[in-house]
């Protein structure tokens, strides 16, 4: 008998007919002899027409009241699976975020998680019954409702696997696992059946839609064995796990790829110290993420600094931005929302050298322009202009990644 | 400087444009210099939207989890609300039921209000906010969230209102106050311009949609002035007060009627002490609410027993009574959903004998059959086949209440 957290996506749970369909999956491992813990997002679509509501008011709604607002979706949904499951004979029960409670900090959009209180879930499983969480929200120690941000369900399974040292944590998607790259954009991506930790946080973090950053890094934490897998059949998907449970360590694992940023050009600053603090203090106060950085001393002095953050986080940046421009004597603040960013993964990366190298170089040959360049150990990124991306990601994927592994 | 208490219902807030009209209300109160807490229904629709997709899963879903879905509407309602007001400039915050919070006891679905906690509502309004409280919903001993049943948001906003003391509970509504009966029935229903809690009581009971019962009776103990208006004008509505700040009192102030209930019998029962008791005891234990009841001995002492519920509690009411008729040895339990309750109601029929003698002398000059009575200090009700309710309305109305009050 295994402690099973399984989480579904909003996909999975899209209408009356899917969550019936969940709640035959959970039936069956719950008669298998599994505890089982299911936590499940909004039903797609849900959560933007929420958003689609607010924006009807004001472009610029107040954090904690769109937490409010968003974190009904989530709830809807628990209902409704934990009806199902009672009506199948499954002896069931919802719980929303800070029932539980999961308490996070008071970031509201993009909270973490502190801590996950186990007493509640503990008693509700001794005493046979599945459990149903709302994903994606908290409770912050004011007692105000928070959210976790976009795929934050991820991080509310693999945070209540690892408070229930539970036996893994199954996430449900509308892919079977994770591949190379995108199937959509290249046809010879291939299914991975192990990753690590570390490779899927590059992943995820350089926009493998697959898993959301914070749950993988959740998990390599608290060593919960995530297994990726659809919820449309039986197949197994793709295990994340410690590095020495992967497989043979192969260069490049997987080439990922982002639209979702936008860069910032702040120009013309006169050159002193404290710039950087300056600019990117303002934006960490607001809880703006900025991804990648580049700040280079032109001629006369001067200095020009850009950056890149989500697009939806690009008004409220600019908005930022603005006054400390202004009072740090700049010429320009330019932006731009016509980029992409593309990567290569692989822990193999540690030994080899010369991957950045042979990138630019497959990029150059098909005439890619590259405006921003980020490496960590394991991965090397690079900004380019957003219609190049299928291209890019192609090339890179038959350069680096061998047809059979 | 008043400290006032509104409550605006699913119409007022139907969509994004209401909540502005309703929005520019409250700030235009809060600049004449009142606190305000505002309390609000789900958009209508919306719970009905909510109820038909548990019923596509289950015609009996589990009163514990439809609350958890019901409660997302009115959540909805406040997150909009407040980013509405905040955008206009006034500050503003949202509170759920278990966020205030508004205590319960664990009836799901029609949960009665044990008490409303004050010092979060408190500091906010002493911090100048305007305070936006999900109505309908509140929260148990146990952390479960319980909802208190159709037009549930009265209460909260009475009850809430009572706990801060407030000078007035103002309830918007989409007519714009109490009439003598439903207009839309009798061309010559006037507006009443005050009315007694008691009589308010009789005419909420009796199926007048204005007001929740338990709202009034809420407000009655705590002395609560309501204040009974429309949102879509600033015309004076009905005000709901003590007996003693009423004017001169009239044999009948209103004539209501209810389509809403259903009738059970419960035919040949041999006749023994206990009968009511095992019926009435059942029911009450699963929070079915009974309203009229009628016992009879028949020949060869079989007794027969008839009683109406809610309609919505009927297939319930239906699932107790069957056990429970078999074990007494009842012949027949039969139903009917075609009936409807016309009531009359008065303080001055304290000090009048006659009301109810012309009350069925009145309906059976127009051959409508009087299928049960049931009578109180200042009402007298009857329950005629559903399809005379229109003709016995305005012929009530028109023998009972003077044109000019």
């Amino acid at each position: 008998m295994a402690l099973v957290v399984q989480k579904y996506g909003g996909t999975s749970v899209g209408d009356v007919e899917r969550i019936a369909n969940v709640a035959s999956k959970v039936a069956k491992r719950k008669a298998a002899g599994d505890d089982l813990v299911v936590v499940v997002s909004a039903m797609s679509g849900q959560t933007d027409g929420l958003i689609k509501l607010a924006q009807k008011i004001t472009d610029r709604p107040s954090d904690r009241e769109m937490d409010v607002l968003m974190a009904t979706g989530e709830q809807v949904t628990i209902a409704l699976l934990a009806i199902t499951l009672e009506n199948m004979g499954v002896p069931a029960v919802s719980m929303t975020g800070w029932q539980i409670p999961i308490t996070t900090d008071s970031a509201h959009m993009k909270a973490r998680i502190g801590a996950v209180e186990t007493k509640r879930m503990r008693e509700a499983l001794d005493s046979g019954k599945v459990i149903i969480v709302a994903g994606f929200q908290g409770v912050d120690g004011g007692g105000n409702i928070t959210t976790l941000g976009r795929g934050g369900s991820d991080t509310s399974a693999v945070a209540v696997a690892a408070a229930l040292k539970a036996d893994v944590c199954e996430i449900y998607t509308d892919v079977d696992g994770v591949y190379t790259t995108d199937p959509n954009l290249c046809r010879t991506a291939r299914k991975l059946s192990r990753i690590s930790y570390d490779e899927m946080l590059e992943l995820a973090s350089v926009g493998a839609k697959v898993l959301q950053i914070r749950s993988v890094e959740f998990a390599k934490k608290h060593k919960v064995p995530i297994h990726v897998r659809t919820s449309f059949s039986d197949v197994e998907g793709t295990w994340v796990v410690d590095e020495e449970n992967t497989m043979e360590q192969v260069l490049v694992s997987g080439v990922a790829f982002d639209r979702n940023e936008a860069k910032i050009s702040v120009r013309g600053v006169p050159d002193r110290p404290g710039i950087a603090a300056a600019v990117f203090g303002e934006l960490a106060k607001r809880s703006i993420v900025v991804d990648m950085i580049i700040q280079d001393i032109a001629e006369g002095g001067k200095a020009s600094m850009t950056f890149t953050v989500t697009k939806a986080d690009l008004t409220k940046a600019l908005d930022v931005i603005g006054p400390v421009a202004k009072e740090l004597g700049a010429e320009e603040v330019a932006s731009d929302t016509g980029i992409a960013k593309v990567s290569v993964v692989g822990v193999g990366m540690r030994s080899h050298a010369g991957v950045a190298a042979k990138m630019f170089e497959v990029l150059a040959r098909e005439g890619v322009n590259v405006l921003m360049i980020s490496t960590s150990e394991i991965k090397v990124s690079c900004v380019i202009e957003e219609k190049y991306t299928e291209l890019a990601v192609r090339v890179l994927h038959d350069a680096f990644i061998l047809p059979v592994r």
